[in-house]
């Protein structure tokens, strides 16, 4: 099964972007890591990264069109981009909003995502694990539909 | 290593309650689920339910005393248990917060979790595959510990 | 028909507490009171206190489980007990929400109720009548519905 | 004893309004159970609607003049007639906030009730039936004042 | 000049309405006591009341064809009617708000007024002398103006 | 094909009332120019106009009853009567909101309006125009449906 | 009767101060003018200044203790001086708030009075002629008060 | 008279997306009925969709410079996009705001528009038809307007 | 006299629950200290702590009954417990709020006490020594009133 | 030891200041029984009072400068003066606010303080025996102390 | 060209005032870099300071009659002062708001200014530059006037 | 020491954009004006202008790589670019805000920002000249670090 991995704007930072609250890994080191991940699960996965929102809604259009899973970390999107929850919307498959930290334990305007009310679910504060449970939900979800 | 799984007030209902919402496996199935996914995580589990939030509190102290990982469901609590919360500041290992449904795509009241911020991190939304992403995360966590 | 009444925090000290308030009667007048209406309209009513949230949450998942009609005064509960109110969603009869004073012309918080919205009805303001009224609102409800 | 059950707007389409919310009994429908309710209380009752606030403060004047109770369904006005407030607390008997449904399980704006302060009581969610519960509510509140 | 004092709802039960906030003085002496205090003014007084915000309306339009200052004691249209407002906005000679009482002084929702903001100015609290000021404002006002 | 247009308070005032807003059009003008545009599009149109909310409603229910599209500017209606919102749920044909200004641009107050949930749809701040296209918009959906 | 008339800060700027808002007249004009205003009354008026706010309070000490009549322009204490309020509250005699524009007319913040809710009445809106209406309202009480 | 069409993110895909809000009606459909609808008012329409803030940005810009009308769908882009505000604002001719659904009977974050204040005014919940009446506004406003 | 000193959840876990905010003092400790603290003011002093609401309004009750002074650090109920609201005000004794540090320093959701307005007086911030201060201010209020 | 005792804004009305609320001692009162109290516990007090925000901010500075421990009645500058709070922080010893009343049982604004989250701890409602327990406060902390 | 530099409350205490957050740099140094800075402007400077607020109120008066440009350090009184507020609207020349810290990176109430509106423009978070940035505004303000 | 100078949406439209608010020079007028004044500091400085928000985003993470000081003016997305505030955070060298407007002297929605939080510091409201102040505090702070 393909899965799709999307990130928002300044991820590609990862690693010079506030390593005491994103970790040293860089974003080289998360891409690395999701395909082994995906391999382990027996999944086929592209991950993207853009801080561009009509990019970012173009592939969430691309993904709907062939009902592929998502995995979606909208980044700073999540607190106001409703353009980005409107395309999500349109999604067929699962799609699993992911977070590296926790934003319930940071500034206030972290605590309101637009996002999570369209997504299948969430998962936030892992490090870079968050990609890893996400995927494994993927997994788990697809295993537990009929057909699959 | 040893987690405990801890379940608010309503869980123990699962099956009867609001099956269009929380799905059709009861509390039972739940248990039998958490047991087999710890297993196969190497993990040892206890799953224990209460709608007693004094007996939460102390399951939360008994986890803090010796340093277990906590996988916590607190249910309706998530919503107003400042004692909860209090308790869970005290944890020492990783806490999971744990939803079956997505509370954002629910009420209003579901929205805000004053255990939240106290969390390692949030899983939500996944069904009872939510719990096994929890035990992931618990395991995934450990594993990037220096000393385990 | 069976129907339970079920009475939370501080209702046990009727007479003793706040009587510029409540009124004078005590809360074995309030049982008293009860089964003489409910024999008046041929119920059988079972009447119960308790100051604890998990005990009033058990009281509803009895009532729950035999389909059985409650007359529930929350008390101080009504204002944040989401616990109580994931239990109430679970009845399957009746569910009458009942107060001794207007709670609308007293202090703020107590303008707010997490009950209401998921009780059948709201009788309030009539002192101890509240409860017959309460119990002939069970009643008429159990005569609209066929096969009662 | 003389009651007066005072109906505000929209009321007189009972039946053709919205029937999956209000039911399909008709305005006639309910004018005649209020008078078959009363009749078994011994009460003497008069029901009227109007779709006019001026009209139903008028009829709260007349009511207040001679210190007859009064069962009020303020309808829509219940969420912004401060004419009617003011109107009600000239009353020296009770007055009875009546609803069909459960304004608390519908749209926000029908959370808020400027007349609910000012009233004895309320009784709200049971259908044609909340009426008469409120007939038994005058009944009882006059059965428990001396003089009566 | 001529002069318009305009009353709202519940205004003609003065001395019956809440004695003990609005005094024991009844709507004919309130009537009285302008002209009177009118005539020591030079003013041409013309006092109505009405429950009827239509009717309101309707007086405030014909104050505006004929250039006429207006005394408007809008009572409770004073919190929430905007068809009332809009008709004041109309008036092309000077608009006092009067209120018997000190509305700040009471109930919250009587700290709103939606007719202040398009008044000439306000005066309230000094019972019926309120309506005196009022008088003498307007005279005032047309002495300070060329041509009167 | 019958429609009503429907005006709510002050609007019978047009061209007097406050031109540098509402244009020096008069009310006449306005009925002349619905009544043409309506000839246009072979709709047979009646104007209207009330001050009164009462009034209004009873408009709106023989709107309901006949099944008559309707073109409504609720005018200072539209911040706060939710009895006129109550009636307009009844009705069964399209029911458009139309404003000559643009509500938006203008005090907060308009910012809201309690009508807009319940209409097909709305059309503001064309001036007269409004009408016109309210009643192409009539026209439109009817030429949409099945059976028209 | 002495009447003390105490004008809080800014105000002594009257002429040069936004003569758009406040008029031309100087804050020497006001003063001559409420001494000729109170010669009218028989009143004996002093009238001060200043822009310092425990000067302020303390000759609302000095009229608490005299039971002097108190006419208080707090201009821009209005918003915030809780000092200043507390200080009122221990007024004997009536106190007038007055004010030359009408502030519901102009900014947000100028909508707040904390002082309000503790003064006899309110007068805004006159211009300078809200001081001679103030005065004619302490005239017009101690008239109606047992004594005078 | 040359109109520009314009239309914000997501828009390109209906159709396929969420058919039970927007209709089955494809993006090409609503190129083609623009054109159509144009062409029956002697308007040389040009359409665009783009999911990219800055393009729409820019598009406005040029709309600007040229003075041409703009019938804008802002889509998304309603609820946050200030930049696109401030395009707006330097338009010379006419702005109609267009929405094929009525935002004000959906989600909360839908009742806000950013744009509305600044657009000549808004036409929303006629499904495609919303355009041709947009276009028919367009065509109105200017014959109204000297020099056309 | 007799003092019932009770504290609410975690405060069993003091020495080991977040020292850096509560200090090291184990909970035994604190018993200790209030008992040498009574001893120095002639008091006769309970120590109790609970996790369980309800067990705590049961303790209420019970000085409510023997009219006992009451020291309630409330702990987390302080921001929720309603329950426990209603059984303080029952309380004939003086009712002191105690906390060991500064809740206005730390969290929002620690600013607002639901008990509060119902305590004699609150102390607040200075470790353990809050509940020496306490017992002096239980023993300095009897010593004010007559009978002691 | 020395420490400062200063009071703000109409402290120094004691005893003819709204009695029924702070009491018939006068701030003579006050100022003998804090002598007498700080002599009983080997304390150096010295009582001020001031209207004048300037004046209590010095007396804030020079007791900053000589790291004296201060008791600290704001008053009414309890809930605005920034300035205040802002000297507040530069203390070096303990700050103890107090309060004879208890401010969280009187009016919403009395519930917000500015200077609570800069203080040491708070003392209030204990009437002048707030002062006592202040001073027992300050010498508490201080024998807690290294040095002391 | 001459300028007036003016502080508020606290800013005399610079140096020893929370060094972590103003730095080290004393009252004294702020003045004579002030002095220096302006001598390179050609500007004829001023600087004063005052924890008075009438003081400083009568020093913008002293500008205003002069129209002598203010640059102005509000310090605490930035949040509440409006009576600072009404006096700086009255000045002739350019008012710049000056903050050595940057307000919205510290505590929310420090978020809001009541002065800046009026204010010509502000720089904010550039330490003792700060004010030698607003003598260079000052300057170029000037510069850009005709006359000057 | 080079500095780039970058500017947002809209901010290309100089000159022809709302000349009324933002001045008569163009954007040109600006860059040439930019360049002359980083000459007279000795600054090499580049001007940009983008209306994407990506393209914003991705200069200030070259900035932050190479260490590059900051002038930026964010025009609207000052008040909703998450996504613009999460690059700036990792800038190492000085970031100052720019406006040529005062943006709290104008609409309500402009007097949030975002970005001010993460900035040094702010300057707003000197027209152009508040760029060339900009470039004077990058130069300023400079001379300030050790190093420089």
């Amino acid at each position: 099964m393909r899965v799709l991995v999307l990130n928002g704007p300044n991820l590609g930072r990862l690693g010079s972007r506030e390593p005491e609250v994103y970790g040293s890994s860089s974003y080289g080191d998360l891409v690395t890591r999701c395909q082994q991940w995906a391999r382990d699960l027996s999944l086929d996965v592209e991950v993207r990264q853009t801080d561009d929102e009509a990019e970012l809604v173009r592939w969430i259009h691309e993904a709907a069109d062939s009902a592929t899973p998502v995995v979606l970390n909208p980044a700073a999107f999540t607190h106001y981009s409703y353009a980005l929850r409107d395309a999500c919307v349109q999604l067929r498959a699962v799609l699993v909003e992911v977070h590296i930290t926790n934003p319930s334990a940071r500034e206030v305007f972290r605590h309101t995502s637009v996002i999570s009310s369209v997504a299948t679910g969430t998962i936030a504060g892992f490090g870079l694990n968050s990609y890893r449970l996400a995927l494994q939900a993927v997994a788990a979800v697809a295993a537990d539909q009929p057909g699959n």
